[in-house]
């Protein structure tokens, strides 16, 4: 069904674990899909330097939401235009939405701690958002507890009624505190985690997590088999989500972990909390498997060591040959992935079958641009 | 299965299409239910003398979100105590509690328009509240579209899940507002909604509708085929939301409407609004259906007419039989029903195959009311 070696009109392909994803692709071939959407925010945000995701400070804290909204109602209506990086790059929303229209995937927002809630449906764990990881004690124990148990129902409830369920995630500097989960499970992830910048922040990432691992008490790998503890002192409100997600998903429905490093933190906590891995995958951008200031491969290879084999699946939306700028930069370092994009442009491929073929996502791509970028602006300028 | 002349061990019986409650009871015997929660708020009850749903005018507001946090957590988080009129009588979601517990039936909770957000997980449909009747102009007809095609979908993901959806509802004035609609769509619902007070206020009721339906330009059954106009000018967010859910959902399980004349408004508008009713039933307690102010009989009889015979299926907690003064207060005229208290118990004891009875509903009752009113009231006494 799937060929992986075949010319450049297919836009899927496998980075990892190549037999084990080319059967999860099969699998998933024509099946019916559901995208969610996992909404949550960290005041690790808020450390200067660590995030672009928005165009200023102070519009960090809406982009999860306006994310939401974006990919609900085709626009934002908590912020005037739509997530930006500061130089005007913008949100994988876009392309996100793009494919759910492309494939009519049904949609479901869930806000996990994130501390605007959005202006369209959503369902909310009704958590606090997560405090910065620099104090080695970010959210919780109860909390995350809680979030985790009320995930699993949810995903169980979700899945019965897909035949695969996407899972993608929008928080500010989740790379950040996805580095210091990582670290204290016992996952080398320095220098392994993407960013939003061509100019990948390592230094600064690695200061922020030693210090909150200083305050934690805590060494690498030795919350190798705390999960909860890892999350509750180093990482966000989005990650016993995702997890609690998929675990209880995956008990009726195949799971697409729609993200890059941050999906591999995730899959770390998964792998130390269930067994049944057999029906999940991460699924990405090309731009974040190909990362020269990252490796996804490492990270994935290194959490599914012992005869676990995660395949991790990639999208390529061929945006370098985009005739909009604010598209090509995705495939010059900038953004890279967020919001699942990549894994919803698996997603539309493989329920058509791997009919829809790379030339009509960077299609679909370009005329979202289009409806949500360009003709605002228009709009706006008057012309 | 289900006797329903036998003993008066017999807590549920069928008090209106007997031959259909009880094949519908038949069917629902040992099914997996989830029971769903709407929660939504109407500025009709803002008005002196409508509702006793809160203990004073500015806990009115707060009812709904308190009745979902009672449900979920056991006790309130918004306001202090738990939902009360102002002379004390306990909200039913104390009975409702009981049987979600006693019974083991998730809960799902919905925000649709309630205007005080609950501090528990729930899905809320990000719609605004609605306006005072008095005006003929309660909710924009966008809106009610919105509410109404979200609400089908994910009334179809909630039914995928289980066997029965039991759709409850906590809207302060919800019965001045289910009148309107009635009335509107040609129901003569005048004299026959019932009150959470003994002494039914029909005048005052029959005078704000009467007063929005002149405002509307509406009479008499002139929007009999305009479901949508009629909640538009004289409804509230949680009819679009109910109806929605029940269309939805009767696609893939059984479905009951929990509550008494507020579902017989929403019955009105599924009838008019989709041909498959044949899985669908309203429960209610049985003191909504003894009400000597009110006649649900005549409302659901009057609504399915043309050979679509809908259940009225009742249960009776026996809460005449109680040492508690607050839940015998029940059996006396004040409160009745709401929060889906009567479709709870019917839930609980279906699923039991009919095991569980009227004691077993009574006694976790009762201790349901030792754990959530009289503990936490003799904690703040000191004893």
């Amino acid at each position: 069904m799937l060929d992986s070696s075949s010319n450049n009109n297919n836009s899927v392909g496998v980075a990892l674990n190549k037999d084990k994803g080319i059967e999860f692709l099969d699998a998933i071939a024509e099946k019916e899909f559901r995208f969610t959407l996992v909404i949550s925010y960290t005041e690790t945000a808020e450390i200067d330097g660590i995030t672009v995701a928005g165009a200023d400070k102070d519009l960090v804290k809406f982009t999860p939401a306006a994310d939401a909204e974006l990919l609900y109602h085709g626009k934002c209506k908590s912020i005037a235009s739509i997530p930006a990086t500061p130089d005007g790059k913008p949100t994988p929303a876009v392309i996100t939405r793009a494919m759910l229209r492309l494939a009519d995937i049904p949609l479901t927002i869930i806000d996990s701690g994130s501390i605007i809630k959005p202006l369209a449906p959503h369902y909310t764990l009704s958590a606090a958002h997560g405090k910065s990881i620099m104090n080695g004690n970010a959210i919780s124990r109860e909390e995350v507890e809680q979030i985790y148990r009320h995930s699993i129902e949810l995903g169980r409830v979700l899945a019965k009624s897909t035949g695969c369920l996407v899972i993608g995630e929008s928080i500010p500097a989740g790379t950040t505190t996805a580095l210091a989960v990582m670290l204290a499970m016992g996952i080398d992830a320095r220098f392994r985690v993407s960013s939003s910048m061509p100019n990948n922040p390592h230094p600064l990432k690695l200061k922020v997590v030693e210090e909150g691992m200083r305050r934690a008490g805590v060494g690498f790998g030795s919350l190798k088999d705390r999960p909860m503890d890892a999350i509750a002192m180093l990482g966000d409100p989005m990650m016993p989500c995702v997890a609690g997600l998929a675990i209880g998903a995956v008990e009726y429905a195949h799971v697409i972990l729609a993200g890059g490093t941050q999906m591999a933190a995730v899959l770390a906590l998964i792998n130390t909390l269930s067994s049944r891995l057999d029906k999940i995958a991460i699924a990405t951008t090309s731009y974040v498997v190909n990362d020269p200031t990252a490796d996804i491969r490492y990270l994935v290879k290194s959490i599914t060591a012992n005869d676990v084999y995660v395949p991790l699946i990639y999208a390529d939306p061929m945006l370098s040959l985009s005739s909009k700028r604010g598209l090509r930069a995705y495939a010059e370092g900038f953004v890279k992935e967020g919001v699942g994009a990549g894994g919803a442009c698996v997603a539309a491929s493989a329920k058509s079958g791997f009919r829809i073929n790379a030339r009509d996502i960077l299609y679909s791509i370009e005329m979202e641009y289009e409806n949500t970028i360009e003709a605002p602006m228009r709009s706006v300028m008057g012309k």
